[in-house]
């Protein structure tokens, strides 16, 4: 039989879902976007994807026999092993829903689903700023801070599907409330609400809001306060991550997200951090990388999903 | 040919060199001693091991090539792959010695050598409070606060064979210097001298030096000012261990080493700070235990590595 050399992938995000059509070498070959207002709920979701995949190939002159199959990244919490979704963050209506069975029922194609910051990580493990690593620690800077782990080729869930939850390692219990309820969790400190914080008491000029787009754009035209405040946010996510490091001896670390935009103004104080307060074996075996796949990378992870489950790790 | 059933664990301490014959239900059937002073040094320690692992299965009515392998767990940075000892922390003479070749060389049986507070988790995982855990996460407290990751069945050891370190993840990073150079590790926070320093500040009553054993007896005497301080010990622990629940979610997280002996003590305080500040899934799916394999477990888990590579994971 003809080896297989597409696989669609297919990334939901809060506003979109971005579906692509990914070839061997981890391109994405053809893509198409869906609203996910439109498409949220799980019925117009399967019709929605199940069209987009048929889509997709018909546009690369494929028919869905040819692919190996689809991967789904969710932002929520899933039964990777059983392709059912418990529950997803924004997204009403997902209960315990089997989506990986349905989605098989519409397409004869094998389908699998995992968390989308865990697709993003195996994503840059496998094609991006994570190749040959063999302990990777990838983390979403943004108004969360999601992560994922990548151990020995094979993405660590957990328990109960829940691992790599960076944004809330406990970065100082004193410290400011987060979301999750717990106080002074990493998100807390590095994600955008305290970015902005830091801007608002470090007094950089703004006209109308004050986003980290803003305060880049800032920081670039060489405003002292704004460069500073990136610094502090390379120390900042540093010293978390330094605990992290000495946990997991990881040999990467890996930060994506909207943020890492701003990878040049924090990236040095970052690593400084990371060398000053990990241990010295761990600390000298880590490099500390930005995520080369940029918004692709959850498309393309869900794409190297199908490939791990279905024809070895290619 | 014959199953061979049993194996050879050594567990080096500062003090004591514990060696013993395990069965394969993880029981020690044969043990001797030998003090650290004078076996140290890596020659001496080969010889006096060679002849300490002839002795046992002799005495058992075996000869050394009945044994499945020995395995050696010290208290250092190891490369468990090729068997090689970087560097032993308080034994001096250590530094790149190929341990698990030299010993091979002398008893002609595998050898294999890993972190002592590895093994501890690997033995709690195979026989003891950890037995069915997908994902272990295993402490010991004492003067330091070791830690082990045994993930589905085989040990963690990250990119270096320096994971584990719970003990210095960061659990504020304002908080009291470590001795591993960084501020506020949670050995800085709950090992021993963080607990004689809480019962001091609480004004404990003693008589001579105040350490952990005195205050765990004041406080089964029901001294209130020594319950409090358990409590405390117990709420910072929880604190610390949320974070790492967040980050791994765990099946199971098990504490062992000296100060685990007031476990009735901590326990429920622990307990309830993980609750509290763990996430809702991770910190559902969690349970926490005290080690069951007391002084044996790194010569239980020692047998065990033996085992998981010679003979599958039994």
């Amino acid at each position: 039989m003809k080896k297989r050399k597409w696989a669609v992938g297919v990334d939901v995000g809060g506003t979109n879902i971005k579906c692509g059509l990914v070839d061997a070498q981890g391109r994405v070959v053809r893509s198409l976007v869906l609203p996910t207002k439109r498409f949220g709920r799980p019925a117009a979701f399967v019709e929605g994807i199940g069209r987009a995949v048929q889509q997709l190939a018909a546009s690369a002159g494929l028919s869905v026999a040819h692919l190996s199959g689809i991967g789904i990244g969710v932002p929520g919490l899933v039964d990777a092993r059983r392709g059912v979704v418990h529950i997803l963050t924004n997204v009403p209506g997902w209960h315990e829903v089997p989506l990986a069975h349905r989605l098989r029922a519409r397409l004869h194609r094998p389908v699998f689903v995992d968390n989308d910051v865990n697709l993003v990580a195996l994503g840059e493990w496998r094609w991006g700023a994570g190749r040959g690593a063999t302990s990777l620690v990838c983390l979403t800077l943004g108004t969360g801070v999601g992560g994922g782990l990548v151990f020995h080729g094979a993405l660590y869930r957990g328990a109960s599907g829940a691992a790599g939850e960076i944004g809330h390692t406990v970065l100082d219990p004193e410290g400011p409330r987060c979301a999750c309820g717990a106080r002074g969790c990493l998100e807390a400190h590095v994600g955008t609400a305290a970015i902005v914080r830091m801007a608002r008491q470090a007094g950089v000029a703004h006209r109308g809001r004050l986003t980290p787009e803003w305060l880049a754009w800032m920081a670039r035209r060489g405003d002292r306060r704004a460069r500073a405040v990136w610094r502090q946010l390379g120390r900042r996510l540093g010293r978390g991550l330094a605990g992290i490091v000495n946990l997991l001896n990881p040999d990467r670390v890996v930060i994506g997200g909207g943020v890492a935009n701003a990878w040049a103004l924090f990236a040095p104080s970052l690593r400084r951090a990371i060398r000053a307060d990990a241990m010295e074996i761990p600390g000298r075996a880590v490099r500390v990388f930005r995520a080369q796949l940029g918004d692709q990378a959850g498309v393309i992870g869900a794409a190297v999903l199908v490939w791990n489950a279905t024809g070895g790790r290619r």
